[in-house]
């Protein structure tokens, strides 16, 4: 039985072929670190560093490369965010739809006295944009918010968030885990201070990897919450000043740099417009669908638009994770059961603490695996 | 001409065959990521993961693997260890032979309240126990200690400083970047704490990923600093307090951890005595080379032990950075120039800043490399 992913909002797969050639062709061949060494496969893995930097420029329409940092991953990069901003005394804002990559944090953040609060968003996770405006102190130091739902897709205004943090004066950082790749995203357009990306997910890469792309102003006054050795300024023992030194201690993940930038290559040779149009094409097919199959309720938005190809199926009257299981072992139907590490986003929806089933696609999913899903629900609900 | 590396102590180099082919493999054929998933490939890479997490422990004579905490690299680790366990009026003991690894993240706690001593050390890099007894203060909280020196090789008494902190009742974290892999290390016979160590160094895996191994009563009471996801306790906004997860947030490097396996795999198959035993042959003929050559100075130990295959030249009268740079491009001998991310360890050394050529070894470095290198050197010191 052939297996079908629909897994893609934990991790994209397949990757496209060139990442593990690049990655297996880093190691073998090549090994050096960057700014370590002044020997030629030093500057070699430097260049291809440089590479991916322009790229990630490119595709976020971002000005500046050393501004965009490289970090182990989302999860990594939001925490120095989130570590580096808020101190003591200061407040943050961020919706009831986010992942624990940003909750969690913050819950820690908020024992030494930081304070937040959550935007409060519809039953189909989308935010209130009026209670936002309520929301900012004089102490609003940060606003955080992910820009599509890892549970139910919902695809938020970034823009008009951005425009009412503008208002405020207070920085916007944007976590886009579940948007990056998979639809055209301007930094300056959404009026970001701050925008976090995971390698792994839309943007086609290997785990263990992200990057930050932070504005000047926002860089400049953002404490580096994670520090140590850089191959710069090494006479001294405080944290270089400088980008992207200042956020980018330790020995880099190269073999994942390289798996990265080739993945970003063959991304941007597809065109993230291209991705986008499959994304709504298969999200269509699978939307109609499921409206002709009782037995299961879709949480989030119902329509293909504004969201992304991420869907929580409810069974009412079975056990979800029993379904997900049968998913897989009678049908080769990957998924995902369970709350997502999103807790707050299924009290938002209503599935807390149940959870759902997580369907969940990407550039590589193709009209049969969705046919396939859908028979299997059909014949699963039918019993 | 063939490039002869001896830049060994910024990252081994090749690494085993099996690390590029296990990499590869994981991202063509698995692809799933760990605690995210039910389905077959999900477990898979479950079972890879637990392996490494066992192997580390056989390595280092360490007996639980749900402890064997796995980082994004040595740096991030021992930011961990540092920002979790101290906290403003806290203080510190560190060595004068420090990374800025450990330094950065120490300064930066200082600009906090934290404050901290340095053990005093000889000019050849080795501490001075007995002062070492003179810096505990009441509200000591942690020492932190680097194995063996990144820069002159200078291998510390670890078992003597463990057991002055146990007496003291100090939790006791080493930092085995130049260590890990090249000599047999127990982590209950050093009296640890925590052992923080990299993977891409001495233990012959992809840069990227490292290990922090934590004593249960330390990783108790340790504060996990970065937070988020973990794929359980998903009801949860707060970190889980059980291990691995408390300290392992957001998605796993799972071709790292792939990559790294294997290496661990034809490591323990060499066995670690062996290494050592190659590492302390190898340091033998470059050192007695090193005698007869006059116009190049030896900075740190002169003999093989107790030390490491790091070895830090000066050549007075002349620019290192010129000399490693003839070095590379005449005779394609790949070494290091400057302070090596550790002002501390050159200023005890006496070779802040002027710094020097750093010549490191490991498995794969042959006596037909070091005669090469010595070639080099003396025809260039002969000029």
């Amino acid at each position: 039985m052939p297996a079908i992913y629909l897994d893609q909002a934990a991790t994209s797969f397949p990757k496209p072929p060139c990442v593990a050639a690049a990655m297996a062709a880093y190691i073998t061949h090549v090994g050096a670190n960057v700014n370590r060494g002044v020997y030629g496969a030093a500057q070699q893995a430097e260049l291809v560093t440089l590479r991916l930097r322009r790229r990630l420029c490119e595709l976020f329409a971002f000005a500046d490369p050393t501004h965009a940092v490289l970090t182990p991953g989302n999860t990594w990069g939001l925490n120095l965010v989130l570590g580096g901003a808020l101190h003591p005394g200061d407040h943050c804002i961020v919706s009831g739809m986010e992942h624990n990559a940003v909750m969690r944090p913050l819950q820690r953040l908020a024992k030494q006295g930081v304070t937040f609060d959550r935007i409060p968003c519809d039953g189909e996770g989308f935010l209130d944009l009026s209670a936002l405006e309520t929301l900012f102190r004089p102490h609003t130091k940060l606003v955080v918010l992910a820009h599509a739902s890892n549970v139910s897709g919902t695809l938020q205004d970034a823009a008009a968030v951005g425009r009412i943090c503008a208002a405020h004066g207070v920085p916007f950082c944007l976590d886009a885990a579940q948007t990056a790749g998979h639809l055209p995203l301007s930094f300056q357009e959404l009026g970001l201070a701050a925008l976090s990306v995971p390698a792994h997910k839309g943007l086609m890469g290997p785990q263990g990897l992200g990057a930050l792309l932070l504005a000047p102003d926002f860089a400049r006054a953002l404490a580096p919450y994670v520090t140590g050795g850089t191959g710069s300024a090494s006479d001294s023992e405080d944290q270089p000043a400088y980008m992207p030194d200042k956020f980018e201690p330790g020995t880099q993940n190269l073999p994942g740099i390289y798996g990265w930038e080739a993945a970003l290559e063959y991304l941007q040779n597809l065109g993230v417009e291209a991705v986008r149009a499959h994304d709504l094409a298969i999200s269509r097919r699978f939307l109609a669908g499921l409206q002709t199959i009782p037995g299961v309720v879709l949480k989030g938005p119902t329509g293909p638009e504004p969201r992304v190809g991420v869907f929580s199926l409810d069974f009412p009257g079975r056990d979800n994770a029993e379904m997900a299981w049968r998913l897989e072992t009678e049908y080769g139907i990957l998924t995902r059961c369970g709350l997502h590490c999103a807790p707050a986003a299924h009290k938002t929806l209503g599935t807390f603490p149940r959870g759902t089933v997580r369907f969940s696609t990407g550039w590589f999913t193709t009209e049969a695996d969705i046919d396939a899903a859908l028979a299997a629900i059909r014949a699963l609900t039918a019993e």
